[in-house]
């Protein structure tokens, strides 16, 4: 199932909405490749894993119309501007290639499951567009992102190549290092971690509490070098080939001959 | 790893509100097997997956304080409330169990990927809890939850007895059908779907264009008899045991050798 096509036609999007940094790194790194379609969130929508939105309409926006690359705001969050490309502006046609990002922060171990970045992913796969996230472990609004386009060029390149079985996306994570000093570029396992003091409380000018989510990493795999934070924090590019279909078949066979049902 | 505390600590939540039939529903279900914390979205919160709410602040309000129950409202999402409870109200004690629901409307299929009542049991999970999320195949909001109550009680009898692994949630869907027309309960495999056709245009008074999220489902193995979807759709109760960790490790394994990296 090489992807064979001279020039692809990309949807790109991301969750820190269509004026950030990463996603404008995202689109230098993917012209080369082909036509480019971006529909991303008009605001940040960071954290917002594959929510949808239901019970409030939806805009979308045309921003630039040039060639090979047409830039559209939509009102919801990541998965939204996927649904809204593959239904208004992709229906006939659909994308050979999804990318979202270049996310601003990790989405390394636990951070995958509330990821709006990953979310869009998820979401292309879904609809059996081959889907890649990319994130670079930087939170700065003005982050460097030369070493990651480098990079993420080599890891297109091979994805045309030999892409992931249908159903699978893959979660790449770029460190936060100049490019001669990282190390490589390793497929691994989603790493095991939580978040831990979650909330910051305040108290409001008429007395009342509120809480601010803030929270700190908890790794809970840190002997395990080849987990996807790990190997980040260790200077490596992390790739996780996550499932859409989540069952643990040898749990659906443990638990059939365990329950009196 | 049986759990055999004569009273359980339990947590519900839900992502059609604190006000919904179906949380009263579990509510009623539950109250057997011990003291129960309720923290659950003020308004509807459908469709929200796993999202959590960065950048905005949360309010937690008490409802209620009775003798083995305690209802609080969060102006958060459904994974925002698990937070919350654990952080604010379980902090030194954790919950023996989570469960969340029960849904108004299936959540079979690719709707796990989008459930707040999903993504809430995965944010227990995350916390070492163990969860379930339980819904009925019925958007109606007077819908008959009787039938849930008595099989859900099977349900967590057999739970408490043969837990899942760690690291494991559980996903139950009911038929919407009386007690005595359903067939069974099975274990099984998350099915192959996805939505088509999912928005309505409409235009505002001023001229502009704005999308309402609609949309109807797509079963993409419709010869599956053993998938959730079809099951429930067959007269059956299906449970669907989830991972947190969606990497595949098959292929790290195979990208691993093709790719030159």
């Amino acid at each position: 199932m090489e992807i064979t096509e001279e020039k692809l036609n990309i949807l790109i999007t991301n969750d820190d909405g269509v004026k950030s940094k990463g996603i404008s790194a995202l689109i230098d790194m993917m012209r080369p490749y082909g036509d480019i379609t971006v529909v991303a969130p008009f605001e940040a929508m960071s954290g917002m894993s594959a929510a949808l939105t239901i019970g409030k309409p939806l805009r979308l926006t045309e921003l630039k119309s040039e060639e090979g690359l047409k830039i559209f705001a939509c009102s919801g969050t990541p998965a939204d501007c996927v649904k809204m490309a593959m239904n208004q502006l992709f229906s006939s046609n659909p994308p050979h290639l999804l990318v979202s990002g270049i996310n601003h922060g990790s989405n390394a171990s636990v951070a995958s499951l509330y990821s709006g970045t990953l979310g869009a992913a998820a979401e292309g796969t879904v609809y059996g567009i081959p889907s890649v996230g990319f994130s670079l472990s930087s939170h700065h609004r003005d982050a460097d992102f030369s070493a990651s386009i480098h990079y993420g060029k080599i890891i297109i390149d091979q994805y045309l190549k030999n892409p992931p079985k249908p159903e699978i996306f893959l979660n790449v994570n770029f460190p936060d290092k100049p490019l001669n000093s990282i190390k490589g570029i390793k497929f691994c396992h989603q790493g095991k971690g939580q978040w831990i003091k979650e909330f910051e409380e305040r108290t409001d000018p008429y007395g009342f509490h509120y809480y601010w989510m803030t929270g700190e990493f908890f790794n809970l795999e840190p002997d395990n070098r080849e987990s996807d934070h790990n190997l980040v924090e260790d200077g490596y590019i992390s790739i996780v080939p996550h499932k859409i279909d989540t069952t643990d078949y040898s749990e659906v066979e443990r638990l059939s001959g365990l329950w009196e049902l």
